[in-house]
C-alpha cells in the first residue's frame, strides 16, 4: 500500500491556529471552515442513545429521511456512515486501481483517498479531462470556488464512465446550500455513480460524524458491508433523525446564509478584498494579498483558511454571533489602515 | 469482492425483541449483550464537541490516555476508531489475501470482517491450527464462553505468524474485566500482532462508537490512514478522554461486576440452569433446553442472547436496577415450576 507522505493540512483546528498566532486576541473567531455557525438547535440526548448500541430499526428510519431530504430514488441508494471523510477510501476502493482524475484545485482528502485505494491520482483543471478516468471526483459546488457543474455535464461524464466500468464520485458536502437542481442525488441509481452528502456543514453538527453515499443498491449494499451494524453513532442518530426532517429549519436556515454570506461580501467589499466565489457557507478570496490578510486577521484572532500552495487565495466561513461580526470589522479596518499607510511608510 | 450472504445476528436489538415477543411484559430487560448495564456516569457534553470538527489535540490526548490505561508500549501503538466493529475490515486488510482462522466458536463478525478482506475463512475450535493461518483471529476471553488463551502461547503463535508474514488478531473486547495478565496490549508492537480493545462495553457507552486497535507503529500508521482525520467523534472524545482516565471508577466497577456476576450465577443455580463460563460482563449458559428458557425469558420481557447454530448455548447479560434482578428471578421462578409441572402434565 503506498501513502501520500504527511498530513493534509485543514481548517477548523484550533490547536494549530494557538500555535501560528500566540499572542492574538482569543477567543479566536474561527471562520478557518465552511461549517454553519448556526447549529440545529441543540437539545437533550436520550442516555439509552448512548448507553445502547444503535437500533438498527432507527437506522432504518434515518436512511429514510435522509432519502426524502436528499432526493436519492430508493432508501436502497443510501448508506449512512460516521462522517463523509471515512467513507472516501471506501468509495474510491469501489473500483480496481486505475486512473484517478480529481477536478481541481479542491479538498485535498480526495486525492489521498484515491492514492490509499491504490490509483494514480492526477488533479485536472478541465471537466473534460475527467472522461479519461477510471474514477472521476467532482466536489460540487466546488470547495473553496465554488465552481459548480450543471447536472447534464455530470451525467454525460457519469455514462462514458460507466460504460467502461468507471466511477464518477460527486462531492457535495455543500449542496445542502444549493445549486440543488445540479445535485446528482436523485440520479444516484444510474450506476457508476456515488453521490456523497455531509451532515455537519450545514447543520453546524461537524463533532457528530455523520455522512451518507447515494448509489445504485449493489454499491450501497458493498458500502454497509464495510461498515458493518452500528456504523453511526447514538448521538448522530437522533440528530440526523430530527435535523433532516425539519424541513422548515432547513429552507429558514438557507434564507439565513443567503443573507449572512451577502453581508460578509458587503463588509469585504467596503474594505477591498474581492470575492471571486463560494457558496453561502464560505467565501473564496482571490486576486489578493493572501499571506498578509491571513497574518493580520490571524493576529487579531481571527482565522481565515489559507491554501499552502496557492498563495494568492483564502477561504472565509461565516461569523456566527454579532460580536464576531464586529471584531472581523474592526480587524479588516486595522488591517486596511494598514495597507494604505505601508507606501507612504516604505518612502520614509 | 465476495460477501458473505445476509446479516449477521446481534444481540442488543430491541426492534428484533418485539418482533420476536410481541406479547411481552414491557420494557425488556435486556440481557442480550456484554454491555455494562451500569455506565460510567454521563455528563453534559461540550457543546463545542458537537459543533466543532474534533480537534486534533484532543485525540492525540485519547491516545495518550488510552496508552496508559490498556498497557500499550507507546501511542505510536494505538489508533481509536468510531467502533470495534468498522476497524474489522481494515484489520483483516491489512495482510494479503490468504487463509483465515478463527479460534470458534466466537463473535460472528470476524469471520464476515475475513470474508471481505478477500480471505479463504474457516473456524477451528483447536488454538494449535491456528499456526496453519495467514491471518489468526482470537477472542480473549473468547465470546460468549469466556474461555481464555494464556499471553505465552498467543505471543508463540505470534511470533510463528510474524515469521512467514502473517498476523494475529487478538480481540480482547472484554478484557477490561480481565483477565489482564494475558493482555498483548504490551506487546502490540511485536509485529505481526494486532490487538483490539472496545470502549462501550466496559464503560456501558455502546453508542457512542469508540474502539482501538493497537499494533506496531507501522500498521497503526496505515490504519490511522484509512480512517483519515475527524474518525472518532467529538461525543466519544469526550466520553473516551475522561472514562479511560478515571481508574478508580474502573478499580471500583471491576468489583461491582464481579459481585454481580456472581449473584446471577447463584440466581441461575437456584433454578438449575447450568453456568459454563464467560466474563463479570455476561455469562454463559449451556447443556440446557436453551430454547425453551430464551422462549420462556423472552415471553417474560427478558431478553438473553441465542444462537442460531447452537441450541444448546445462551448467554446471559448482566440486570442493571434492582427491578430488573426481581423480574429475571420471577421470570426463571416461572420457567422452573412449568418445567417441574411438565412430566404431570404430560401424564394427564
Amino acid at each position: 500500500m503506498k501513502l501520500l507522505e504527511g498530513a493534509v493540512d485543514h481548517g477548523g483546528s484550533l490547536g494549530r491556529a494557538r500555535a501560528l498566532f500566540p499572542n492574538a486576541v482569543l477567543p479566536f473567531v474561527d471562520l478557518s471552515t465552511g461549517i454553519n455557525p448556526h447549529s440545529y438547535p441543540l437539545f437533550d440526548l436520550p442516555a439509552t442513545s448512548l448507553w445502547r448500541l444503535p437500533e438498527a430499526a432507527r437506522g432504518r428510519e434515518l436512511i429514510g429521511i435522509a432519502t426524502t431530504t436528499y432526493g436519492a430514488p430508493s432508501p436502497a441508494n443510501v448508506v449512512a456512515a460516521p462522517g463523509t471523510q471515512i467513507l472516501l477510501p471506501r468509495v474510491a476502493s469501489l473500483i480496481a486501481p486505475g486512473r484517478a482524475l480529481v477536478l481541481g484545485p479542491t479538498y485535498a482528502e480526495h486525492a489521498r483517498a484515491a492514492d490509499i485505494a491504490g490509483h494514480e491520482v492526477a488533479e485536472v483543471s478541465d471537466f473534460a479531462a475527467l472522461a479519461g478516468a477510471d474514477l472521476a471526483i467532482v466536489v460540487n459546488p466546488n470547495n473553496p470556488d465554488g465552481r459548480v457543474i450543471e447536472r447534464d455535464r455530470l451525467l454525460a461524464l457519469a455514462a462514458g464512465l460507466r460504460a467502461k466500468g468507471g466511477l464518477l464520485v460527486v462531492d457535495e458536502a455543500f449542496m445542502d446550500v444549493g445549486p440543488r437542481e445540479h445535485s446528482l442525488a436523485g440520479d444516484a441509481d444510474r450506476g457508476g455513480i456515488v453521490v456523497l452528502r455531509s451532515f455537519g456543514k450545514f447543520f453546524g453538527l461537524a463533532g457528530l460524524r455523520l455522512g451518507f453515499a447515494l448509489s445504485d443498491a449493489e454499491t450501497v449494499r458493498r458500502l454497509d458491508t464495510q461498515f458493518g451494524p452500528w456504523a453511526v453513532a447514538g448521538p448522530a442518530l437522533e440528530y440526523g433523525i430530527r435535523a433532516l426532517a425539519d424541513i422548515a429549519w432547513q429552507d429558514a436556515m438557507r434564507g439565513s446564509l443567503a443573507d449572512a454570506s451577502a453581508r460578509l461580501d458587503a463588509l469585504f467589499g467596503r474594505f477591498g478584498v474581492p470575492v471571486a466565489g463560494g457558496t453561502t457557507l464560505f467565501r473564496y478570496l482571490s486576486s489578493l494579498d493572501a499571506a498578509g490578510l491571513f497574518s493580520a486577521l490571524g493576529e487579531a484572532g481571527i482565522l481565515l483558511r489559507h491554501f499552502a500552495d496557492r498563495p494568492h487565495v483564502l477561504r472565509a466561513g461565516l461569523p456566527g454571533s454579532e460580536e464576531e461580526w464586529q471584531r472581523l470589522e474592526s480587524a479588516l479596518a486595522v488591517w486596511a489602515s494598514r495597507r494604505e499607510d505601508q507606501p507612504k511608510g516604505s518612502k520614509r
